[in-house]
């Protein structure tokens, strides 16, 4: 599988990401929402932001606080009583569990797909309390010539999935929660399928069952069921860890006969790593697998994907697909945007019955 | 608050159901939904079996195998290597857990609402791979003419809550997974509210957040949306561990308004107990709390409530409100059915605002 990452790479990084408040500062760009939108490429970027150092030191975390409407920033000492700062993603104080980054998301455009302009202020920020702990992950489906956005909303009320829609990318309307937690990487199909809205979804069992790909139907884009499942973690395989949704389906001839084509992400239980994979789902039952990636089709290999926030990690969240090129968007160690060509054909190529 | 216990309590137990099969013996029968259905009150059991013990002991498990269609009976030598039995309602051979017992629906009739006739054979069992450990906790709501019966569906795929329908509790039809994992307690509202059903729901998050409750709606029973937090366990009270779903909500009058009654479960922490309580809800936006009771309704305090499978459980998916009587029939100990009647003007003066 040829991989052909842009010499540009990494194409987005924090210092070309203005931060949202002068106390805050971006620590992290990535797992970017991708569409075609005129004669540009659209991302709508997860800026991950920390807030400021002070040189008296300390731990600190932001927060939206639903009454007041606005970012709060709590900062304790190191040595606070009943504080758990020794996951660098989190702060625990007190059973309490802040998060010590919170993410919005910022839209860049580009003529040519490599060289993105970013805007200078969010597009989406935190706004409610599903929000509190900030809001990653976009994915963008265009549907009826709106673009529908899917993205991870975080608070202390858990991990959910969130709507909202644009038709410019200037002004954006919000739909409310969509999937109750815990629920993430969820991705839309381009298309009705039988009369009904598509997406795949990634509930996280407890106790039983591992995170897994699931399909739901919808008529209206809000509420969903016919919940299934889709694939699973695979035994001694790339992916035998975990499985979620990537980049949005798109559609595609293979063989004799049109389908459904899925990049999605799994985890290697060890050593730990995200890779990309595919999955070809019947063009009427997407619930049906038809046949999945043997190896990955992108998998860490270069510095900015080895090391970084969290290293190991090739993520995305969009792709922009045109003939046989597969253009996949994704983020970097949980730190930085990259891109790179695929071949369909090879990616085809390297399917294999489930 | 006087609960008044019916002295025939429990009020069915296993010896009064016959088992599945003759492999399989009937160890609980408890968390019954109830109803009304012409002069009879229906209760949909939730019947727990076991399979029968060896002469030769060992540990089992049954589960349904939905390639086969069949339920098969699982059994290991206690020293067999890689399996964990500390657990007794589960084993966990090499990685892979399997519950000890199984469920699945039985209906149960009564003249007098506590005298009851157990029929002799299932009314729904497992019998798709979301229900390979079974099926558990039912809660009957009628709508439109139909009684909507949501259950929760356990297998290796996680805990789902599903629905199926019935007009005469003979035959019923499923509609499939409306909630995905993990997700449990959901109780559907009796009438549409602004034009749409209305559900309680319990998703349990992982990570972040506590098991709460929460409100959904649809457009069709099936497909579930706009999803958001409507209670929360509460420190320093008798529902400080973790709060869900009960009985199916009712109408009432109270104060100069009309409202909905939802009779709920929370978890103490320490010592562990389920308890029940009631939350009063806007009748035309539910998901806002106008009440919650100050202290138990309801908690474990005689024998078969305290001692049984899982001690110190009282736990209701069903009651029948007439005038002033809420009677409210429960799971005591996760073993047997139990009936308690209580005043509702007793449980309404036992309310503050949240």
């Amino acid at each position: 599988m040829n991989a052909i990452r842009a010499p540009e790479n990494p194409i987005v990084t924090p210092d070309m990401v203005l931060a949202s408040r002068p106390d805050m500062e971006v620590v992290g760009v990535f797992n970017a929402g991708a569409t075609r939108f005129g004669d540009d490429t659209v991302l709508l970027l997860r800026v991950s932001e920390a807030p400021r150092k002070l040189a008296s030191g300390g731990i600190s975390a932001a927060i939206y606080n639903a009454d007041t409407r606005r970012i709060e920033i709590k900062r304790w000492m190191e040595n606070t009583k009943g504080l758990d700062a020794s996951d660098p993603r989190a702060v625990i104080v007190e059973g309490t569990t802040w998060l010590t980054s919170m993410s919005h998301l910022r839209v860049a455009r580009s003529r040519d797909g490599i060289h993105f302009e970013v805007e200078g202020t969010p597009a989406l920020s935190p706004s409610n309390q599903y929000e509190a702990f900030g809001i990653e992950d976009p994915r963008i489906t265009l549907l009826d010539g709106t673009y529908w956005i899917n993205y991870t909303a975080v608070s202390q009320h858990g991990i959910t999935t969130a709507l909202a829609s644009t038709k410019d990318f200037r002004t954006f309307e919000r739909h409310g929660v969509i999937f109750p937690p815990p629920n993430r990487d969820v991705t839309i199909f381009p298309e009705k399928i039988g009369g009904r809205y598509v997406a795949l979804h990634r509930p996280m069992p407890e106790g039983l069952g591992k995170p897994s790909i699931w399909v739901a139907s919808s008529p209206d884009l809000i509420s969903w069921g016919n919940h299934r499942v889709v694939a699973t973690a695979r035994p001694g395989s790339w992916d035998d860890e975990k499985i979620g949704g990537g980049a949005v389906p798109f559609r595609v001839h293979s063989g004799n006969r049109d389908a459904w084509l899925a990049v999605y992400h799994g985890v290697t239980s060890s050593p730990a790593a995200y890779s990309l994979g595919a999955l070809l789902l019947d063009l009427h039952d997407p619930g049906k697998v038809l046949a999945r990636s043997r190896e990955p089709i992108l998998k860490p290999e270069t510095a900015y994907e080895r090391e970084g926030f969290y290293g190991n990690v090739v993520f995305t969240c969009g792709l922009v697909a045109e003939a046989d090129i597969v253009r996949i968007y994704y983020g970097a160690a949980d730190a930085v945007m990259a891109v790179a060509d695929l071949s369909l054909a090879e990616i085809l190529a390297g399917l294999s019955e489930p």
